[in-house]
């Protein structure tokens, strides 16, 4: 196959160096830029429209399941984000701090949001009065800011795109009910859309977020076998509502706190599905959130008819609801098969000539790079299953890399060895204190990534301390 | 019709005091809620769901005519923003700035974008070398600041939603077509889809946007013959080009400074849907934009059979496109009337016992309370009918208000006395001096709303100088 040689160089290989890799790809497929401000980064058109298809996935499951949309002010009074101690120790340290309004110095200085809890929280307080105002099921699709010291795409930005749920329920029983339902909703929408398969389970409380009772995740593995942790869930009990003073009367006329939770995706799930499915190539994007689904190359595009099949063939698959798009530039055939599998496009269809002749078409697909002829009256039923087919090979894939690369230890020593040799996810047991955690931070280099849902026996103690274990714990290196 | 009383007593008259009108359906129909930031508003799940219908129809109509979706930082360098001379003196005084990131203050202090020119121009600069590369047609959507003194709920927020668009060109004469074919889409999503009729026109050099050579708006009039500006489309020339230094080799292989466009629109639209259509029993939507267009409340619901019926025209109604809500919450109808009343719920559905019997239901209107029988086997065609009358109905009512409210002045004392004792808009022959603008605020309180496309001949002179006058000019009091 023809290529531009020079775009294809100019990507470092995945294996010689997989972060520079990363940064090719996601500058190469036009997905981001840097601004001049560090670690605040330009979403390009291409990336963008990805963010955009994957709020179209989630808003609609979240509507779904009754969640209403909100949009909360940006800016917080210090005096606010100080109401719950936990919280405001998490993250006061990386807020941004407005003090000047206009040519004034504002009496109290505000941080730009790095997360909406106690804005939430303060309105709540006037909307919520009886258990008829229960339960709140919002959402707020916005911009956040945590001022980092370090950055990369997509990863770690100082600023990024998410969504955040903030909900509210008359019992502790209905709350922990939908922090499940919405880690089921993530794990869900990241293995059937994004085809990045998932391992769900508890934060241990050194990993969960400042100011909840319980934290719930899903983790992913990259190809380069690290863990990225891809969505979590956070049950806050009534902690608070008692620290904003938010009550209802309930069915008994007495008053109570009601339970919280809040849930959370973000942009960062862009770079989990460049790191997932990406090759030497470029990126390779899973069909169900591509913006473009199947690109048409017409071949000698100038002689008659050509690009009118071609056309055709774009208002034939737009028809049956395939994101299609025809590239009729002055460019080669070769330049622009480059360019589309720098940007991962699914499928690519090649017609010309001889192909309208014969009442074909040539498909190649991204993820293998198989080509093969379709029939021309087939492709209503040939693509749309194609691109499925893709979806579930890349989904196979990814789940072939975390299953072999997902190794059970048995002392600390061993889980250490495990690491530096062949990476991924280290399972043990673990007793539950803080300090066999951090020895493992310490001496093993991993964090724990969660206490999985699905547990398995590995031994009947602690291979830190030797006391009596009960939970197996899933430890990596994340990003 | 059984209402509930205290709920409708608790608006003000619209007649008795507008603005207090205002405030109360802001407050009562749930659109949005003050927060402890001054002039930072929360927009409630109603309020949100306008909003959300809002960017649909916009987002739309930016696609199709080849627009991409983007998203830049939200903070800009002060050293970036005071690139451009006009533009940073306009904006400058009404910045918010963040000094400090984490425990540490910044080298250069950051405000928060009131509009991001100078953001794209920066990328602009990186990503436009060609004629290759042009246009750039791109939109974002996002919050801005405005450190206002003042604010009023959806007017003048400190934060405001809004969609910018920044486009580059390779011709002035391209980048002036696009500020008239965004211009025109403002207007037809203001007239087709949000009911508003609009007169189009140039703004004043006085009172066009920081920066640009020309600023193209659509102005609206209120109910109370105020006017809302409600949408602007500017026309920068290459001045941000060349302050950038943003250049392309041209077809004629020499260096060219592209020419540019903004434009865009904010949540204040929802502001003058309220001010244009409500009325005294609340908030009155235009069917197109309603999150909730038909609003079905079954009668005697405890009686076999109503609430299955009820929801078969739920059902029906879904399957052809109407966005329907059914409340069969225990309050009692005459509660429901009232609260969907107030929402502005275009049209009701009541369906009892009897009706079921007969095959029909009781349709209310919104706009105008008149109530029909409408048969059940006829609902697929009737209600979207019927919605498109209450458009066309709630469109003929406010262009009647901005016909009848729009008297041609000859004098400045005759302006100022037509606007004290009629309000709207007048209109007269301006010379083209400030001095004259000025006057007509000074003297009669009026700024110039725009030079209008459909220019008339009213005199041959200015009414403040008595100068040859060949432009007319619209004045009024604005929002």
């Amino acid at each position: 196959m023809a290529k531009d040689q020079r775009q294809v160089d100019s990507i470092t290989n995945m294996d010689v160096d997989f972060t520079q890799w990363y940064t090719d790809v996601c500058k190469k497929a036009e997905l981001i830029d840097y601004s001049s401000i560090k670690g605040m980064f330009i979403y390009r058109p291409y990336g963008y429209a990805i963010w955009e298809n994957i709020q179209k996935e989630l808003d609609a499951r979240f509507k779904e399941t009754g969640h209403e949309n909100v949009y909360m002010p940006m800016l917080i009074p210090e005096s606010l984000l100080q109401k719950e101690k936990d919280h405001v120790e998490g993250f006061a340290p990386e807020c941004a701090w407005v003090t000047h309004g206009g040519t004034e110095k504002l009496e109290e200085r505000y941080c730009i949001r790095p997360t909406s809890e106690t804005l939430f929280c303060e309105h709540f307080k006037g909307v919520i009065q009886s258990h008829r105002d229960l339960p709140k099921l919002y959402n707020q699709w916005c911009s956040v800011l945590r001022w980092e010291k370090t950055s990369r795409p997509f990863l770690r930005h100082r600023e990024f795109l998410w969504q955040e749920g903030h909900t509210m329920h008359a019992t502790a029983q209905e709350a922990k009910e939908e922090t499940q339902r919405m880690l089921n909703i993530y794990a869900d929408f990241l293995e059937n859309v994004l085809a990045m398969p998932v391992v769900k389970g508890q934060k241990t409380d050194k990993e969960k977020f400042n100011g909840a009772e319980a934290t719930y995740t899903v983790e992913c593995m990259m190809h380069d076998k690290k863990a990225l942790q891809s969505g979590t869930s956070h049950y806050f009990g009534d902690g608070f509502a008692k620290a904003f003073d938010i009550t209802f009367t309930g069915k008994d006329n007495q008053l109570h706190h009601p339970f919280q939770t809040s849930w959370g995706v973000s942009t960062r799930m862009i770079g989990g599905i460049i790191m997932t499915h990406g090759d030497d190539n470029g990126l390779v994007l899973p069909p169900r959130i591509a913006p473009i689904q199947v690109v048409i190359v017409p071949v000698a595009q100038h002689k008659p008819g050509v690009l009118e099949a071609a056309q055709d063939l774009v208002d034939r698959l737009k028809a049956v609801g395939v994101r299609v798009k025809m590239d009729d530039s002055d460019k080669a055939p070769g330049w622009k098969f480059a360019e589309y599998e720098m940007k991962g496009v699914p499928a690519r269809i090649e017609i010309g000539p001889k192909d309208i002749e014969k009442g074909q078409c040539v498909v190649a697909r991204r993820d293998n790079g198989e080509k093969a002829f379709v029939a021309l009256d087939q492709l209503e039923t040939a693509i749309p299953e194609m691109l499925d087919a893709i979806h579930a090979g890349l989904y196979e894939k990814a789940a072939k890399n975390l299953a072999e690369h997902t190794y059970a230890a048995h002392s600390l020593e061993e889980a250490k060895q495990l690491q530096e040799e062949k990476g991924g996810f280290i399972k043990t047991m673990w007793c539950g204190d803080l300090a066999c955690e951090v020895a493992m931070k310490e001496k093993a280099g991993m964090t724990s990534r969660c206490i999985p849902f699905t547990q398995e026996h590995i031994d009947d103690v602690c291979p830190v301390c030797g006391k009596p274990a009960a939970k197996m714990v899933y430890w990596g290196i994340a990003y």
